[in-house]
């Protein structure tokens, strides 16, 4: 076990069951037991990580790559055809598990979840020192 | 370029300007216009994609393995310790250029964005259902 004190080690470590329905050396997925919408699903990667900064170019290479896989079979299983991707880090970004954890979350029209896309407009000046502040930190 | 009608495709192409922030042989990312944030920024696949689902666990891997380094950079310029990830798949799920793209979106508490949360509770019956249908279409 990664961190002791972990729900998702702790799932990892077959000593909290889960609803399972993909694994492999590096990645768990299980359903999610508040699901926003039938057949959310949670992908872990095994090892522990709070947030995806703390992970390597691998790390999350792993991960992610079986998340076309695990939409298609979500979709099929629910009848789907959008669906989001959302990972959360930091509690201010409604990261509630500090595991990192890739949410598959069906959607349909009409339902009452999905981001709220209350849009600005990118302000050229700003867009400008942006730009110099994001490239100098790469 | 992969397809001519394709926003994404022309940017990638130099057609169309961007405000880009990080370029790779097969990633291009750039600020999105329409910020729902300060420092929202884009991260695509040059390659064309309509969804995550019609991309190989390889094209999923070099595209997320940037996110790391991306995420952290646009914390350093924002000041922003929370983000979320989200990548959007069809139009019931928010998808608005049928180009892949994630999502880094820098968040805050007391900001009034992120994902409505109205958690359900997953029904054991169901759950058997949905591990059996999932799990016989991976």
């Amino acid at each position: 076990m990664n961190d002791p004190n972990c729900l998702f080690c702790k799932i990892v470590a077959g000593q909290i069951p889960c609803h399972r329905v993909y694994e492999d050396a590096n990645v768990l997925a299980f359903l999610d037991i508040g699901p926003l919408a039938r057949g959310h699903t949670l992908v872990i990667p095994k090892a522990h990580f709070v947030t995806l900064d703390q992970m390597t170019p691998q790390d999350v290479s792993v991960c992610t790559a079986v998340l076309p896989k695990l939409s298609r079979a979500v979709c099929r299983a629910t009848g789907a055809t959008a669906w989001n991707i959302l990972q959360n880090n930091g509690s201010a970004a409604q990261q509630s598990i500090g595991h990192v954890h890739f949410h598959i979350i069906p959607r349909a029209g009409g339902d009452t979840i999905g981001y709220r896309w209350n849009a600005g407009k990118l302000d050229a000046a700003d867009a400008q020192s942006l730009i110099e502040k994001i490239t100098g930190s790469l």
